[in-house]
């Protein structure tokens, strides 16, 4: 039998002394009630909850997880620095080593400025944008996610009108309408964000046309503003390169984070020359932003990822799921969309609009060892094995039949936060 | 001889792959050559540079060293967490640990939230002051350092109006000042950000008033608006409750960080019961703000500051520091000026602009392995030993009689950086 009772314990416990009892994008208050909210353990490809219950984890810490949890040479690497120092009245060498290596990798990269969050890397674009010809207009994407900051929040309690006074939103693989923002803004464009997948929750995602790429490009060439790409969530997860180099499109800045120390906290604003007085004229900083940990575990990561089949092998565990998955489907009758890169998946079912179907299946799916989400992307790290993806199709499989059987009688979506949530999703007022 | 071959060369390979070589808080742009940037090793009270000089270090890497680098039982408690796991899909029960017990030691104090740059938990503090009451104006006084994003960044390169079109700037200890900024936000304010005491860069530290510190409670009271107390610098450095605990003011929130992990990142929103809502309605988050090493150093460096005579110790060092210094400045007639508390010591030079005297006397220093800042405040470890302040004084004693045999023909100050600024400071535009 599956106990969760220390788990809720804990919840309780939070509850008294955390506002709502847990807050941010690890909160499982929308999740079924299945899912775990803290962890007792990390390895590999695995998690583990305070009830000792095994899971083979398709969140990767929402990210950060690339390579493997407490993955030997990163370990090693930060162990060694650790051994020396970490937060001191300086930086190490690991800095420059790291952004040594770091721009060597990235094309248009000729300079590098650490951080912590990634809010703090896309943040200094903007503010390096801005820097760069004096100007005060920023581009956003309707409904990408750049962050928690007053400018980009996806939460609008506590913000106020002029924290966005200068974004304006324009539609995403829509050049017409970034033309049409250009044109709003008169002039006054500092620097456009471009997402380079489009991988908001709740909503399929999808890869923008080669043109949307190019022409955001050329749009921001024409006006001499700089174009900057978001690769947060995407980093090193598509590419051992910018996103869109594919496309041959270089940005003038590129904002990273999660995947850089494989779990440790660090993030980084990449720039071209041509934004590095830019840069250096701006002034931003954090305690911690010059330990040395963090940058030591960097310097291991992007070793591992400039030498080894990492992603390769990802790709390949991820195409063999997402095929499992759609056979399974198909064979039960039961209708999904798989959608983004199969290394960042997410699997949303046909005609479930308060998502019942999909919380029943994953959370059958968690109550049998094996975390996968609803409605946000997911991620695969390199840890994943074959035999982890036979393991997850035998629980996929047990979910989908036990969701078949229980279609024609699943109660509307039981989590009340989920379901206020997809209402307002539905009727925007 | 004293070699710095390596900290040059390592600066002129991060002149080509960072802005300016080094950003923020720690670059050593403004400091005499004497100053290395880059450090090797950190224990204790000591640092390392690579060409193996030895610093007695009075910086504690801007403040989050409190017990001393590589503190054992810190290390052990962060050790054994990442045994386990760090970065993860969910945070661990470090982190309900942790916020029991930082609530249970601050009296003002119902719930914790936690994250990673300071300017992370003034930023939060300041959206939940606006959610409070869903109102706009936060009162700042002037010159105060609150962090560096858009809102509250020294730095306006970059930086729009907007940004701050709802701050509002009043002086710091003068309670009319403070009662006009009430008057000018007409019923919209919705916090005020208090600084424990005055540790502004190139001018004396003070402590306010008890009436100011009581007045402006009162003032948020009448007004029901959050009083903010920014203890990011200051906190469990003057007391092991917040810093206005000795006037008896309890604030409705608290912005903490650099101690918190003696080195491990982590920030923390303290707050009291009638912001729980308001701090409960906000989106915020961050990639590492749920990661469990940093919390369980957290756990750890509390213990300590509970159970350990940690702070009467570090106090009684720098008032030892403190006494040595005023009697050889005294003994070589050399005027100088010692504010703020003890353990966040600033010492100033008498009819000193341009600097020269303090630049000349911290190079000195610095040359002689001890790392004193000529113009910010400086905190002190427990780590700090009798015998450590015997040797600085030595090296103070020292630096001072050769500044004395060189004051007929100290150049002007040499730092052309430096220079500017106190150029622009003495005449704003």
């Amino acid at each position: 039998m599956r106990l969760n009772s220390k788990d809720t314990e804990l919840r309780e416990r939070a509850r008294q002394v955390i506002p709502g009892g847990m807050y941010g994008h690890e909160s499982v208050a929308m999740l079924p009630a299945d899912f775990p909210q803290y962890f007792s353990r990390a390895e590999g490809a695995y998690l583990w909850d305070y009830d000792g219950n095994r899971y083979i984890d398709y969140m990767c810490a929402y990210g950060p997880n690339l390579l493997g949890y407490r993955h030997a040479t990163i370990e090693a690497a930060a162990q060694a620095q650790a051994q020396h120092g970490d937060t001191m009245t300086g930086p190490s060498e690991a800095m420059v080593v790291l952004a040594e290596n770091f721009v060597s990798m990235i094309d248009h990269a000729d300079w590098a400025m650490f951080c912590k969050n990634g809010s703090d890397a896309t943040s200094m674009a903007m503010v390096t944008a801005r820097a760069y010809k004096d100007r005060r207009k920023i581009l956003v994407a309707k409904g990408t996610y750049h962050g928690a900051s007053p400018w980009n929040s996806p939460g609008l309690k506590g913000i106020t009108a002029e924290d966005r006074a200068h974004i304006i939103y324009f539609d995403y693989d829509d050049l017409d309408s970034a033309r049409e923002a250009f044109r709003k803004a008169d002039g006054d464009v500092a620097g456009v964000f471009a997402t380079p997948f489009r991988h908001e929750v709740f909503a399929d995602q999808f890869l923008p046309s080669k043109e949307y790429a190019v022409g955001l490009r050329a749009l921001c060439d024409e006006a001499d503003a700089l174009l900057i790409i978001d690769e947060i969530r995407t980093g090193f997860r598509l590419s051992r390169d910018c996103s869109w180099s594919i496309h041959g499109v270089k940005p003038d800045l590129s904002a990273w984070g999660k995947v850089l120390g494989n779990g440790y906290p660090i993030s980084a604003l990449l720039g071209a020359e041509k934004a590095r007085t830019a840069a250096s004229s701006i002034y931003v900083t954090g305690s911690f932003w010059f330990s040395a940990v963090p940058m030591a575990a960097a310097v291991a990561t992007l070793h591992e990822i400039r030498t080894t089949d990492y992603l390769e092998r990802t790709v390949a565990a991820a195409e063999a799921l997402r095929a499992g998955i759609a056979s399974q489907a198909e064979a039960c009758g039961i209708a999904i969309r798989q959608t983004g890169p199969a290394q960042m998946p997410l699997i949303l079912f046909e005609d479930d609009a308060d998502m019942r179907k999909g919380s029943f299946w994953t959370g059958t799916a968690a109550r049998l060892g094996v975390y996968l989400h609803p409605y946000h992307n997911m991620f695969l790290s390199a840890a994943v094995t074959p035999e982890d993806v036979e393991q997850t199709l035998a629980v996929t499989n047990e979910a989908f039949t036990l969701l078949k059987k229980s279609l024609p009688t699943l109660p509307p979506q039981t989590n009340q936060i989920l379901a206020q949530r997809l209402q307002m999703r539905r009727s925007p007022s």
